[in-house]
């Protein structure tokens, strides 16, 4: 940056909602996308929930000439969904999993065969910036407002993904991260994770600002989305974000945010569910580090860590009477397997006279109990996983809080 | 450091092998260890194997007079086993669970069920360094030498240590790594660690050595190692390590490296089946950054990744077969099931004269068919995630290799 002291960045963000044989028009939307990005030419896109590596690979192959440089991240069994493509050379990346992410037998959520992660890149070879990690991710899904049983892992996963970004950015220039957060802008979580990194928020600090009002991502006007869901939200709801944050004598400036407003421009369908999120950040070299944001603010932050603690509390109790009643489930289907047994063997010593049950319901009854035993044990184990996951990250926000305090 | 320019530190590494009711003389030897640590006053004290919360809640009660600070990991469904006892405060912690750790059915080997992890400690805020991340781990158990089916799962744990220690470690003075890597010290995932960050190993590098001859740290001499295992190493083998760097302006020498001999001093039993490893480490300030490491051996490191990158290779193309064989198991089962539901069917309306299987044997074989297709298809799901992170690493490898090749 010492000959150009100001750099202009043009960032992409949209969760793409492209799931095989269930997005609607799917193939269709992902070329929309790739002529729309070749067109308008970023620097750098964050694309979320591109399932399909043969739609990366199409994505890749379209916009190979002007994003010279791009990367899919795997995880889990279906993937993590991410991938991005930067008008920089990307030198390094790395993906985090969240230990928690929604249970494997809630099948039609299916964020726990996601292995929803965060993944790091490191660009900027060709600037004489130091790399900065613009760290891209996709939080646990909300599915129901009002009894909301994911909090827990969703501020896990806050949790996480802030202590990601302050370990792996100390000694970047710049941080941005970027993506389907699935947490509005007030929630416990996103206050957590952006007291506890002190990233700023896009739409918040635009100094212009042309889109969906409220600065929404997920609105009634998208032919996509399901609108019982956003019947409590007449605007919609503000789940996607761009943060970004200066660490070493630069400061950071958005110029501009936009969003997509329900269509494609110039199209009748949408790009997506969501609508995608376009910030042009103006960054400069300045004297001081501008690193105001956490000793101003930390009463708050406190407050805010406490409160997250005290949601995290709540999961961490629930895990346990899960762990306790598939526990007992185990034991008791143990346990009639072990009579089932005793009464097998007495029937064939002849203790008994003549079959206590007739064969087929016996043998039924046995399966019945392996059955049980099997799934009971299965649960069991993870909710044991849950609780340590849980403990863990209580634990290490009493050390965040107890840090807090101590400051001058 | 400007005051006081040379810093003198202690670090205390043991595997403690302390598995409830499996490990032989488990309490007596926590017992010792932390008697032992009492009488020694380390400066940092990294423990693996501890997976009882009980000892070390016991190890705590009885260290915290002379080691002010500790941390507990949690992870897995049994736990990491990692804690850590420093005498500096501790700022702040991370895990990093290992994406791939054995498989789950491999019950008798159970490193599945551990959770292998990572651990992060920033410590010495009352220095005027800046926190050096001493990261402290367990990589996966090596349980034949010959036929070793866990290297590729090592590799890519060994991959992500490397990259964790790397994108962690950016703004820290020093980085120190302890523990059990599970690899003997010419293994490739060794050397790929050691290539890929630059850090040195205390054993080799240390001015004055104490202990059992090339360093060992599973001994025969040991009562508790399986002496069959240990057969073609008659002095013993070395897979506990303490490695070493200096990142910006410093310089650090080890001046002093000892282990037990087989017994814990002055007494009849060991601490644990492994040897506990203590360095004395000497930092001192120093003008410009000693990096060169890396830049001298860049062509090792090349055929070192690429060796990495074929075993990665070799397992992956397993993990294809696993999860092709699984999924036509599961495929089979389906197509069992069907042919019964519809034979069932078939009777119930009366097509076939009488019934043409006996009832018992029906249902068994119908039990016996949803078992199959339950298990088969959770293999397959697991074979589909490990494919997954083995390509992910591969990749992470491949374009670790450009950038190698790259450099001028």
């Amino acid at each position: 940056m010492e000959g150009d002291p100001t750099l202009r960045l043009r960032i992409f963000d949209l969760n793409c909602w492209a799931i095989r044989y269930l997005s609607k028009r799917r193939q269709e939307r992902i070329r929309l996308i790739g002529e729309m990005l070749r067109r308008e030419t970023f620097d750098l896109v964050l694309l979320q929930e591109v399932w399909s590596e043969q739609d990366y690979s199409d994505l890749k192959a379209k916009l190979g000439s002007c994003y010279s440089f791009s990367h899919y991240f795997r995880s889990g069994v279906i993937g993590s969904g991410l991938c991005v493509f930067s008008r920089f050379p990307i030198l390094d990346t790395l993906l985090y999993q969240y230990s928690l992410n929604g249970y494997p037998y809630m099948l039609q959520h299916g964020d726990w065969f996601c292995g929803k992660s965060v993944g790091l890149v490191l660009a900027w070879g060709s600037q004489p910036l130091r790399p900065p990690p613009p760290p891209f991710c996709q939080l646990h899904a909300e599915y129901s407002r009002e009894k909301d049983a994911y909090l827990p892992h969703r501020l896990v996963q806050a949790w996480e993904l802030a202590q990601f970004i302050r370990h792996t950015s100390k000694a970047a220039d710049v941080v941005l991260l970027g993506g389907d957060l699935n947490m509005h802008p007030e929630d416990v979580g996103i206050r957590l994770l952006r007291g506890w990194t002190g990233l700023r928020d896009a739409f918040a600090e635009a100094t212009c600002f042309e889109g969906c009002e409220d600065g929404c991502t997920l609105i009634p006007n998208n032919c996509f989305t399901v609108k019982a869901e956003l019947l409590p939200f007449p605007l919609g709801i503000r789940i996607d974000y761009i943060l970004y944050k200066a660490i070493s004598g630069f400061t950071v400036k958005c110029e501009e945010l936009k969003t997509t407003m329900g269509t494609a421009p110039g199209m009748d369908i949408p790009f997506s569910d969501h609508e995608a999120v376009m910030a042009t950040l103006h960054i400069q070299r300045q004297g001081e580090a501008a690193g105001a944001t956490l000793g101003t603010a930390e009463l708050t932050l406190a407050d805010v860590v406490t409160e997250a603690r005290t949601e995290v509390g709540v999961g961490l109790r629930a895990a346990q009477r899960q762990r306790y009643s598939t526990g007992r489930m185990a034991v008791l289907a143990l346990l009639l397997l072990l009579l089932q047994a005793a009464a097998a063997l007495g029937a064939l010593m002849g203790l008994a006279a003549g079959q206590p049950f007739p064969k087929l319901s016996f043998s039924l009854l046995a399966f019945l109990a392996i059955g049980i035993l099997l799934l009971a044990t299965g649960l069991h184990l993870f909710h044991t996983m849950e609780v340590k996951m849980l403990q863990g990250t209580e634990e290490q926000m009493r050390m965040a809080l107890r840090a807090l305090h101590q400051r001058p």
